[in-house]
């Protein structure tokens, strides 16, 4: 049933700090372009909120998804988001199970 | 700054009718092939919930989106699904920014 991993994380930036979150975040996103295990890392900001930003994610599996996490171009890019962030809202581990665009 | 739209939708199904609910949102991506204004719809399901079913999209705008649930094949797949659907707990609409796999 299960064809790939999925995830969705809400932050939440210090006030006026979203767009540098938002832009460290895609920088994320070009870092993992050497993921073929990634197969997707968007990033959004949402309508009614100015200070959330929510990472939709999906990977082969989790394993590699927590595999990133320890590399070192990514933990880098990371730690300067840090400062940026007030609270990871939330975060949903998903079984993706097919659809259109994967 | 925004280059589509998204949304993510979770739905609780009706308990022992997430399977059902998951097929048929799976259809809903099929009869979505037909639209390039779509750009993904992907069904997952929630690990720590047997009841949780989420659907995250993403459209080159909302107005294409808005349009889509006037087409009467996508109308029909959706009235078959509504009677297992017990509540569509959550829908964030989001402004898609950019990142990788889109």
């Amino acid at each position: 049933m299960k064809i790939a991993f999925g995830l969705i994380t809400k932050f939440k930036a210090h006030p006026g700090n979203r767009k540098a979150l938002v832009n460290i975040l895609l920088e994320v996103a070009v870092g993992l372009e050497q993921y073929n295990a990634c197969i997707q890392y968007v990033v959004s900001v949402n309508e009614d909120d100015p200070e959330t930003v929510i990472v939709t994610e999906v990977w082969t599996d989790s394993g590699h998804h927590k595999a990133s996490l320890d590399n070192e171009e990514v933990k880098a890019i990371i730690e300067r988001a840090k400062p940026l962030i007030a609270s990871v809202e939330k975060s949903i581990n998903m079984d993706v199970i097919g659809g259109k665009g994967l």
